[in-house]
């Protein structure tokens, strides 16, 4: 990619714009990116902190939530300052650079105000500004609906933007330019021995992200698969690569464990001797979707006497409305009582080798069990195996399963 | 006009809109306003300080002036800005609004970006905010070019702004609300006996504004008489009337000076000995103007020997330059040097009454002489007389012009 002439979209995002100072060097770095001889759009965040600050605005103004559509046309405010910064310091270093807010591309959006889905861009506008020479710097996050009112898309919005104009552009890539310098096994702080992976498949990189990896926004990456668009994670502050996120078929090495995942932002609700009607699921759950609490994980375990316990889990925030909602239910659907923990973690390991490897997952809970770790809730995909443990076990369990799917392959069972 | 329903366009300058609980104060106003049965299309300013914040960020890292179209893409976010959070304010107190950026009303300008004109405007737009019941929030001082480009129209155009859009909504009426309670006979600061006017002329306006009074934007008052709209300057911070600024039909008592103002942000540059040749004074202004600098008074004294002096005017930020630039030119057209001074004055007074009284000019003179004060330059209109003063009489100067003309009614000449 870096020897032919290609057509690079690069995101940065708040931290790498942070300052004039961290402006004037992603500018330095688009530079040198145009200077090898590519045509580059940039897709950029507003800066650190800025959000956080309108945001609060937004509240101690407008209540909690603010008005929807004027709490977009607020916050938009933050990327078109960016967007404005980074074009005046391309030019001043002799960089032809052109602003474009998402009004500006067109990047038209259904009318979900704070997390609207896009649903085209104007690519001639960009192409425009790339023809004649420029860069075309654009903000990420917003675009606009179909009455012309501002939307934006919802916390890290900026990758699915960026993702968004390389797929409108037919890019030949998208860089994700961010404090980490890619990819890795399994977080660096909680794991000395983590190293950064070279190449993963979108949908790894999906489990991952879901699973609690916070490097990319989940919805950018499942657009990126969809228009086979290869993303490149690396980092805005040193060179050398990241790691390239691509279709399947382009991984050589099919890892069968690729990284180990933790998530310590879910509670657990249990709701003990449920009838077993056709039914009851959804009337223990109709009423928290209603309240736009996602449930994340669900256990169903069927006892002899026609009486089942169901056991789910909720991101903390939302846990004392779930709490208050199932409690309510189960008095209408259930024999036993409701218990919640909010002590728990969520660890996964995901990898496309498990697809041809059988024994993955016993493996995994052999792992756990000789160190002492109980499983209260086990979920599995093609490509992952996630367990809910005890909070005060994460490290622990994380740091077991990398040494010894990661760090030592020969944990891994026989090819079949 | 507060008895019958009306559609009223209210302007709220950056000072009515410094902080949260000024813009709360302002959605009260507002929302007083449309309780009086009126529809209300408010037009609002950047939050005082914020476009200052903005301005220094762009020359820290765009250069001094940065790139025109990306200042303007970073500015107008000030306005974003304040227009989303008077709706939030607004909705809070149950009045439904809706913000609307320049590019949203379609405020379309020519391209000349930091100083744009403005061309047009989608009324439609406004107006179906305003047939549906809620209160149109307009940013100010933005439009986009055909382009699509961020423009601003300079500093003090959201005046501007309302005007074109009280005129483009054929409103009944343009407030200006501002941090003073209406246009003064003089600068209160300055004269303790100065008195709010109930009315004035447009041309009187425009005479006022142009001289040194700052309550309102020259455009704006010019495109105001243009499309024959009351303008109505009042208090953001009190209730009661301010000044109407009219058609002069529409005044009954025509003063034969409604103000006194002045103007100390002028310099004085004389050149002497000029060969009295054709063309010699487009040699010695031409320079200039390319150069920018505006020429304000202009001041020829034949002499007998086939020479004159050139006396003028300009901004004293451009004296330096305006000097250096005289001193090339007098080096080929004029005999004598160039001199400049930088202590003077303009001080004027206006009023429409002059049209129909002789002898205003002499009594004016007659006045400053009685003190003492030495007149330099003398520029007069049909309802203005300026005169330049040493800059250390420019109190007295107002207060007795003020003192005579003003306070004392029978200063006035008879009327022919």
């Amino acid at each position: 990619m870096s020897a032919a002439m290609a057509l690079v979209v690069q995101k940065y995002g708040g931290t790498s714009v942070g300052s004039l100072e961290r402006i004037r060097a992603v500018a330095r770095r688009v530079s040198d990116t145009v200077a090898e001889g590519h045509r580059v759009a940039v897709v950029v965040s507003a800066m650190a902190g800025e959000t956080d600050q309108l945001v609060e605005l937004a509240r101690e103004i407008g209540g909690d939530p603010p008005p929807a559509r004027e709490y977009d046309a607020l916050v938009a405010t933050g990327e078109q300052k960016s967007i404005a910064l980074l074009s005046m310091a391309l030019q001043r270093i002799g960089q032809p650079a052109c602003s474009l807010t998402g009004p500006q591309i067109a990047l038209r959006t259904d009318a979900v105000h704070t997390r609207a889905r896009i649903r085209s861009i104007d690519a001639a506008r960009i192409h425009k500004v790339l023809d004649g020479g420029a860069v075309a710097v654009i903000a990420g996050f917003q675009g606009s609906d179909e009455q012309g009112s501002i939307t934006t898309l919802g916390r890290g919005g900026s990758d699915t933007s960026a993702v968004a104009v390389a797929a409108a552009l037919q890019a030949d890539v998208c860089e994700i330019l961010t404090d980490v310098p890619g990819v890795f096994t399994a977080d660096p702080n909680l794991v000395a021995a983590a190293r950064k992976l070279d190449r993963i498949s979108y949908e790894e990189m999906i489990e991952m992200a879901s699973l609690g990896a916070k490097v990319l926004q989940i919805r950018s990456v499942k657009f990126a698969m969809d228009y086979d668009l290869p993303l490149h994670v690396r980092s805005s502050f040193e060179p050398g690569e990241g790691t390239w996120v691509t279709r399947e078929e382009d991984i050589m090495e099919r890892l069968v464990v690729s990284g180990v995942t933790y998530n310590r932002n879910e509670a657990k609700i249990r709701v003990r001797g449920v009838r077993d009607e056709p039914g009851v699921a959804a009337r223990l759950f109709a009423p928290l979707s209603e309240a736009g609490i996602v449930v994340d994980m669900i256990v169903q375990n069927l006892g002899g006497d026609g009486l089942t316990d169901m056991t789910f889990t909720v991101p903390k925030t939302d846990y004392r409305t779930a709490l208050a909602l199932a409690e309510q239910t189960a008095s209408q659907i259930a024999e036993g009582g409701v218990e919640g923990d909010e002590e728990i973690a969520k660890v996964s390991i995901v990898g496309l080798g498990m697809k041809d490897h059988a024994g993955v997952a016993t493996k995994m809970f052999e792992l756990l069990g000789a160190e002492g770790i109980n499983i209260q809730m086990i979920s599995t995909s093609e490509i992952k195996i996630s367990v809910v443990i005890e909070e005060k076990y994460t490290e622990l369990a994380v740091r077991t399963l990398h040494a010894a799917f990661v760090e030592d392959g020969a944990a891994a069972p026989a090819v079949e």
